[in-house]
């Protein structure tokens, strides 16, 4: 049975290289957001997403729900990029579903002045070396990947949730 | 300049999808590893990286570069597994290059238990969903994102750090 599940020479091959450029393109976009905008890839997902929405702001759960996370892993950096000036709570007393997350004008000031710098790299790392039809191929695999593992119900969510 | 850099609705749509497929992927494999072997990630990399190597051990600082980790956070990572009886550190006296690293007997086994069901969900979620030359595609394009990172030079060692 163990022979039957192990992988060929050539699948790990494959799956070496593909795991090691997920990696280093996750590292070297993270650094690019350090160096270029001193922001992490996760205070950027927060940003881009409240960026992305009608009035920049979102509750707690909904926010969490886009991004991925839990919602206490949110609420912490929610609270570290509050001290930062990035976002602020808006409490609201007559709505049980709690405070809004919203941006703040300097967090919308850095969003804009991050994502040009990110976008660039992206477009340095990944876009610039796809031949021929590399992304379309790509875009089917993700959605099958995607449904193999079932998660296509709340992908629709972390879509929104990226670098442009 | 901005409009330059900016990318194109494809561009947004395939990134958007790779992107939701490396995260789902990345979440998937690690749930599989916590439910079916209590193990982390971190923690199979580390066991994996051992495994793979003569005597299985290693000094820290070779297993960091393997790992492409820091070497304060292998350091943490080996402590914590040291208390789960899955590795030992072996003192060298008359060697400055300090401390190996060694999988115990209990650390065999974990990673000889948790590789039959970890290469099964990489053959389930990845390997089952590509299609014609889907794989070579990915190696291809692999190696062309890496070298755009210029991160080739220690890609060599990472490569040596995945799942089989």
């Amino acid at each position: 049975m163990s022979k039957q599940s192990a992988l060929t020479r050539d699948e790990v091959e494959v799956w070496r290289a593909f795991y090691s450029m997920r990696r280093h393109l996750d590292r070297a976009l993270d650094r690019q957001l350090q160096d270029d905008s001193s922001i992490s890839t996760s205070e950027y997902e927060i940003l881009l997403t409240l960026h992305n929405v009608p009035e920049h702001r979102l509750r707690l759960k909904e926010l969490a729900g886009i991004v991925g996370w839990e919602k206490s892993r949110v609420s912490h950096q929610v609270t570290r990029m509050e001290k930062r000036g990035l976002l602020r709570r808006v409490e609201c007393d007559t709505d049980a579903r709690g405070s809004w997350i919203e941006l703040t004008t300097d967090g919308r000031r850095a969003t804009l002045g991050a994502m040009r710098g990110h976008v660039d790299a992206i477009r340095r790392y990944f876009f610039d070396v796809l031949r021929g039809d590399d992304g379309q191929r790509l875009l089917g695999l993700s959605g099958r990947v995607l449904d193999a593992i079932g998660s296509s119900s709340d992908c629709e969510a972390d879509t929104d949730n990226v670098a442009s």
